[in-house]
């Protein structure tokens, strides 16, 4: 099959630039291009679970309202994440934010009780904030539970928040559930040992293994959308191993896969343990997630306006 | 500065999506919203003398047309390149294809006479066309030329060869002069050897250097965008020397700068060299060109028209 | 200060390869030889508890023997890892391997029972053999405790294991703690969570904090030794926030920082959240574990040798 | 076949860490003792002729020793680079040198007259000495010469230099020749343009070739080594496309493959371009040149004497 140059032409839309790049169809542009279809058939199919697994700073690095629409819109069946983006997604409900365009060094930024991820910054009055907040909050949770199981944790923050634009309580809203089985290692799991050494809520590291296995196997075809690497992407994998594995997978990475860690491994790689099925659909596009995810979410939801 | 969150609406342009991840600011996003209001800035300054540095499989990778396209349309002043992008334009020229979804293994590709690119393919049989057509004009040109410099020697080719497509061809016809300081490593530059085996034709090394000192010396401002690193991004920033570096530059790369290879180094580095002004704009986006470019020319071309 | 060329002398050793690194001081080599100077340094210091974070498949990849000696020497103070790296080490103890040389595609693997990690092999066999074993000690477990930390739960099965080729074994007889917030996350994992379906034993998912701040809190300093990203660099490094962080760190990662993933993050940008102090020793060498940590643990070695 | 685990004894050679390396076999150690053996064997093989291709910063970085030592021990038969090291190469002839530790930013840098590559410093005050000296060498060949292609030119600097430790000189003297495709690009190729502008002296581009395919025929068998991308990786592998490609190549890089950059394309890509012949061994190290290289060749001379 013959590559076709890409062509641009004014005030294209992401969608019509996205199809020029599957007409060319390789390297990276014919990667995009594949995933996208592939993103919009799977949130199209009613037949199949979306799951969304998302590591790094995906919430502080503006992706938050795109992931929290992806649940109300009922794109996303399933979301596992960091602890620190849940951290972040609190932060932001309980009226703080995140900063840009700070040029002191990270000496001078920890004086300042601000901290970077990257070029993002963080205020410690914000996460001052976060603490009592979070603490209130933990206090009724731990006044009707002993123990609970992590996914069961955030759907009840989740009802005790009240900011449309966070994903929490956009989750708990709409019934998505939300899995962070690394919860324990950020400054939510921090604040919760803090508050359990003189309270009583006990989390269940392998409670949410049951439900999240009933979701599997009430699910006739499963689709995993991988946003970066880490924890979120092999529970995101490992959780289909019960059934033979994921039906179709897309994971958007700047990791490489020659010194063997998971984050960097080639999705094909998942066929070996039948974390994904033989038949599966897999696409890799390597980049940077705060490019590549809003070009390909918004190409999709164009795509399957067109389709319906 | 806050943080905002990107917003996906329905049938987005290019442009209004580049413009939410600059809300964003942070990350590859916010990258890639500078890098195409620096683009934007640069290509409608009239002041400003636009270098296009492409190394890497652009050509068939796709990206010949933007390329062209930029040149037609007066959006470039200069291009530098590799030879290899130039034979695969001459490639098509001569009537041959890229080739894509070939499933086969390197040796058995060998065997069928087709190399390979990553996911791009080429034929034997268009190398074959491509050999016999370039023959007939290195002959033409040796009539008439006994020593040339690579410039002048691509500006013949280009008026030789009647391609509306061919990169080559349009800067010829546009008066755009092609630098490639490593023309001769390339199936064009190996072609050109066996010529001169039994003809006279020297490709002077160094000519280039008067003409392009005189390019140089004659802008008010050079603003240089980067595909991939190699020569012609050495060859881009290095000729700038003379008048203290550039005043702007994009560069887009997945290369990495820990090693020290200059392919990956950061353009704040051609700061301490005098090949980037003190004051120049400098932005380096993360990413695979064959996303990146296609998606940050388009946003620039919607701007410029928002602009007039 | 000039930079001196490498000598390559018959024999050398591989602290003197290091040290003519450390002549020239630059690039990768330059960051090697701080990097083994440093290990040396915080592990002959009494004063200093060495933390060691382990992500990736280190123990499928032929560093088990390195991390358990590093532990039996008492070079090594606390080891936090994967559920994933702990699961090999099981495998292993419970007489099953890792193997190399296959040259099957992913779908041929999982019919044959095969998992793939990189150029890295398992056998279904081996793990049916780990799921029987693993069986008796989680019945063993259970026998004597309702609710466990994941710290006492690794430290259980290491006195109910007899390899002492094992890190878990290994760490358990020294009163090394292990600890693996994303333990769940395993096929370790996923058996005690198929035990807990007709059993009754609880994880405590923060629970480990106590413990680990006693130590962080109980050390007059703190160097913490960096293998991969993911939730262990995380654990490692935020740990010690407590007490305004580490004194010392030593990252060896192929990850790269742009995207703001931790796994790639400079440590400097630990200084900006306290999780290391404003005076910290801070190394990163970029390249692959299994070579640059084997050179840099042997280098130290000798090095620690020389100074006594 | 079962993977061994690396073990570290006391004061061991290189050679013995990376025979360890070798009984684990897999990942970057497993790459790098087979990229050692097969470097060791195309060494001592008289039928071989060995290239080695050098891209990057190797020469200010560290490495010109063990270039220059290869050379002058007859373990590599011919040498392609940069005109960058090329010129380090000369500064360091002419009584410059490379510094580091410079804490200053570009444009302090700048000010200073100091060069930056990536943490490797130039002063200007060594260019200009090497100004002043090339131009007497330049002088001195313009004399004798009209026009040179640029091995002929690089053995006649050789010829008029007195430093033993240079790369440039030791091969001039062991009759090594050295191709430098896009010498132009560089600060030596700028000194001969300005040189040009009011001297005779004519560098033909395509003039190596015909040498460079004489030597290619008249070799039984070729190795190249190749680190780092860019021209002279291209060069050394495309020039033996006249025979049917190299018989073993080992390359060592962090450049990736999915973007088509040939610096970071897998070698068995050469395969189907016929630049590597079907049967031929080839290795890759994903690492740092300055790390990996003296670590391999070190160890491939214990072997070589081991073997004698």
């Amino acid at each position: 099959m013959k590559i076709e140059h890409i062509k641009i032409g004014p005030g294209m839309t992401t969608l019509q630039l996205i199809e020029e790049m599957g007409k060319s169809g390789v390297l990276g542009a014919g990667r995009l291009h594949r995933a996208t279809k592939l993103l919009s058939e799977v949130t199209c199919d009613p037949e199949t679970t979306v799951f969304l697994s998302v590591a790094g700073p995906m919430v502080p690095g503006g992706l938050r309202k795109i992931i929290r629409d992806l649940i109300a819109n009922g794109h996303v069946d399933v979301l596992i994440t960091s602890g620190a983006n849940l951290t972040h997604d609190l932060l932001e409900a309980f009226g703080g934010a995140h900063y840009r365009e700070h040029k002191e060094d990270d000496e001078e930024l920890c004086q300042m009780g601000m901290g970077r991820i990257a070029d993002i910054y963080t205020k410690s009055e914000d996460f001052e904030v976060f603490e009592s907040k979070i603490n209130i909050i933990l206090s009724k949770i731990a006044k009707e539970n002993d123990k609970l199981n992590i996914r069961e944790f955030l759907t009840q923050i989740g009802n005790l928040i009240h900011d449309p634009d966070s994903i929490i309580y956009t989750a708990a809203q709409k019934g998505v559930p939300i899995y962070a089985p690394g919860l324990i290692d950020s400054m939510l799991g921090l604040q919760l040992w803090m508050f359990t050494q003189e309270n009583q809520l006990t989390l269940d590291a392998a409670g949410d293994m049951h439900e999240l296995s009933d979701i599997v196997y009430g699910s006739q075809k499963v689709a995993t959308v991988i946003l970066g690497g880490g924890l979120p992407k092999h529970y995101a994998l490992a959780s289909n191993i019960l059934t033979g594995g994921v039906d179709a997978a897309i994971q958007v990475t700047l990791d490489r896969s020659e010194a063997g860690s998971l984050g960097g491994a080639p999705l094909e790689e998942a066929k070996s343990w039948a974390k994904a099925k033989c038949s599966s659909k897999l696409v890799t596009v390597i980049g940077d997630a705060t490019i590549i995810f809003p070009l390909m979410v918004s190409g999709a939801m164009e795509l399957m306006d067109k389709t319906d």
